[in-house]
């Protein structure tokens, strides 16, 4: 992509109404536009990274076995009024009439159409297990927004739903989402600790959160420090092993790891001294258990190996996309800027050219740009003729991991400069060799 | 993916409520699924073919330069004041109050939110031209919904917004368009005629439709009979090239072609009457010019190489995907079912073990769909115990390009057929060659 053709608005003051970092890095990098309280526009440079996020998310989901759909926003009322759920939801939840004066809403949460799909189409325990899951846009009402994309009121979601005969198979679907979002944070440049977490308006009795650790967290959190440094499960991890996802799950849950919410001080106490870490925190993923508490009033019923009729056990799997990206540049950032893992960068390197117009600077970044860009990189290519100065803040700012820096002098001798954006380390190589590195 | 594993909910029986083919079919090979009057799920066969009609549209808008961001669901009704159609839009339009009793509606197009996007960060001549397209959730409160997906109240758009200095910047963009457009739906296997057209709400003066021709459309249309061989654009189109888009569009706008609103029957009859052409259409996509009308009320100003302000000159540019995917029915079908073009199947081949159980015939099975699927391949594998005619049934149904059967007697001397769903041409071949086959 060259810079002079892309939609880029970089802000160069810090607009006052961001609170957290990541919401200040996002509006001056043109990542996203608040259109209302809490809806944002992602403008194209979000877009990207919030397209990567999917990206793995879904992978990890499929690798699971998860099986993806789509479900639409709106929804009737109706069905909500059979899990009881419309009348206790609260103001969070938006509220729509439309032309015919029939009462809609703006899913929060999916739980009840997911059964309603299910009961409409499964009939024996032969096609259980089942999960199936989207990532859709979702509205919440909040009384106070904030945070940018941290917290708003339309934001997106990927929930996955599991259906299982009994409550051991639920269970194993339980452990291969626990299993599969470890993965998925992992892969996301996060170290995420799964912490035994209330149900709340969701239900049940088997609750985790994934918090990850990060300085400028919004909560509190408690932890043996061990979770720090555990490895995660591999990606040729079998996920029909029931034994193999339920040592992944005991070991995850081995030590100690709670919120504040769920703090038991005595039992933190117990942790040797020197294992105990109290830190911040962000929650980027939920996952519950709630046996029948919908199936039961929804009436979503298998024939079973017995010949009778089993209420199915369910189960149920967030994670926020758009809560996602900020939660990254929490913990990713300096004083200059975000710093992407490359797994979710925008772009996997910028082309930098010092000197816009400088017929040897042009050749050589078009060189390296299609050199790139038809290898399949995503490349941005800096060719405005802006200052330096602004190239290179830029560049920091939006946090690509390698800036290719092509100035008239080390051009002359065939050479750029390569930046590490995270380390700030710099290199002068020949133009090839610059290409290869990004190739190799 | 298995189908044992899949969620593929077949009907045997017609769907009472389907009055046109596609919406049949997409119901009974289990593609999508009505939640709510005009408002769907799209179930896992239907996401697939979806998100394949959607990654072609992202291609050649991508192609001709436009930009894609993410622009939110519900907007501010405030917006829409400004641009005067709030009062205007009438019941189609739906309208929400939030908890605060802020005036919201769920966009029914972006016209009024890009604009202000645009005005917010755009300043200088010299970030034109501009295009800026998102593939978003749409609602449209329609009194009668209708045909499945095909006419719903919840619909997805691709909708891109050009910005440029002058009436003629703006009529290159139109042509990059116009051209991305008649791309675009070839790669769908669609053969789409551009119609003049009037501009309805979006208001504006150069306007077309693109219509596919299919026995079942919706409307009446009248075109000269050689749009249906000519050339489409190359894949190397040069974007940038005026004279070259100009004549793209002249090309494609030279011989009579129009909708029954726009219909002239002296011009038509002016056609030699071996060349006129009376058939039935599907409209999948829409372009406007419409010069400063919103950014003239909303302010959408740039500064020009004359140091002065100029209104920018505008365009929008729709297709509607979830649309798109009946209309490709209905044009490619026969009495067994779905027949997709190659590039939107859901899958590009279907495995058919006609004995699952039996050891040489899972043998075979499993070896073809390890090789097909590590080689990229989408592969679906029919492991169940169903019987023959019921495999056969539902992969005619689901339109798969090619189905791959392996039978006890055609394995045992190490072979399998392979049927080309679209000919119904069968070859029996060996295993091997049957990899290749779908390799090659």
């Amino acid at each position: 992509m060259r810079l002079s053709r892309y939609f880029m608005p970089i802000l160069k003051e810090n607009p006052k109404e961001a609170e957290i970092v990541s919401h200040r890095l996002m509006l001056r990098a043109g990542m996203i536009r608040q259109q209302s309280q809490g809806i944002y526009s992602w403008l194209p440079l979000g877009k990207r990274v919030l397209d990567k996020v999917n990206n793995i998310i879904r992978e990890e989901q499929n690798r699971a076995g998860a099986i993806e759909l789509s479900m639409p926003t709106l929804q009737s009322a109706e069905l909500w009024q059979e899990s009881g759920r419309y009348d206790a939801y609260g103001k969070e939840m938006l509220r729509i009439t439309d032309r015919q004066d029939r009462p809609m809403l703006y899913g929060p949460t999916n739980e009840e159409m997911v059964t309603d799909i299910f009961r409409s189409y499964v009939k024996s325990y032969k096609s259980l297990p089942l999960n199936l899951y989207h990532i859709q846009l979702k509205f919440r009402d909040e009384i106070r927004p904030r945070f940018g994309t941290m917290r708003s009121r339309e934001f997106m979601m990927k929930d996955a739903y599991s259906f299982d005969l009994t409550r051991e198979g639920a269970e194993h679907s339980y452990n291969k989402m626990f299993t599969a979002y470890l993965r998925t944070f992992d892969r996301l440049g996060l170290r995420a600790i799964p912490m035994r977490a209330d149900t709340g308006p969701i239900g049940g009795n088997l609750s985790h959160e994934f918090i990850i650790l990060a300085d400028t967290g919004e909560s509190e959190v408690f932890c043996h420090k061990d979770f720090v440094n555990f490895d995660i499960p591999a990606e040729g991890t079998d996920f029909d092993s029931v034994e193999g996802l339920k040592a992944v799950f005991d070991k995850w849950t081995s030590l100690y790891a709670a919120t504040s919410e769920m703090h038991d001080e005595a039992a933190f106490n117990a942790v040797p001294e020197g294992d105990r870490l109290s830190a911040r925190g962000i929650e980027v993923g939920h996952i519950f258990y709630f046996g029948t508490k919908y199936s039961e009033p929804m009436g979503a019923k298998v024939q079973g190996p017995d010949g009778k009729e089993h209420t199915v056990h369910m189960g149920s799997y967030g994670i926020g996309p758009t809560r996602l990206v900020p939660a990254i540049i929490e913990a990713s950032h300096d004083e200059n800027g975000i710093i992407w893992p490359a797994s979710v960068a925008p772009f996997d390197a910028v082309v930098i050219n010092m000197k816009a117009g400088d017929a040897a600077c042009d050749a050589a970044c078009e060189k390296i740009y299609a050199a790139l860009s038809n290898a399949g990189k995503d490349v941005l290519y800096d060719d405005t003729d802006d200052r330096a100065g602004t190239k290179f803040a830029t560049a920091d700012l939006i946090g690509v991991p390698l800036q290719i820096i092509a100035g008239p002098r080390a051009v002359a001798s065939g050479e750029v400069e390569v930046k590490d954006r995270k380390t700030g380390a710099r290199e002068t190589m020949t133009i090839d060799a610059a290409i290869n590195k990004l190739l190799g």
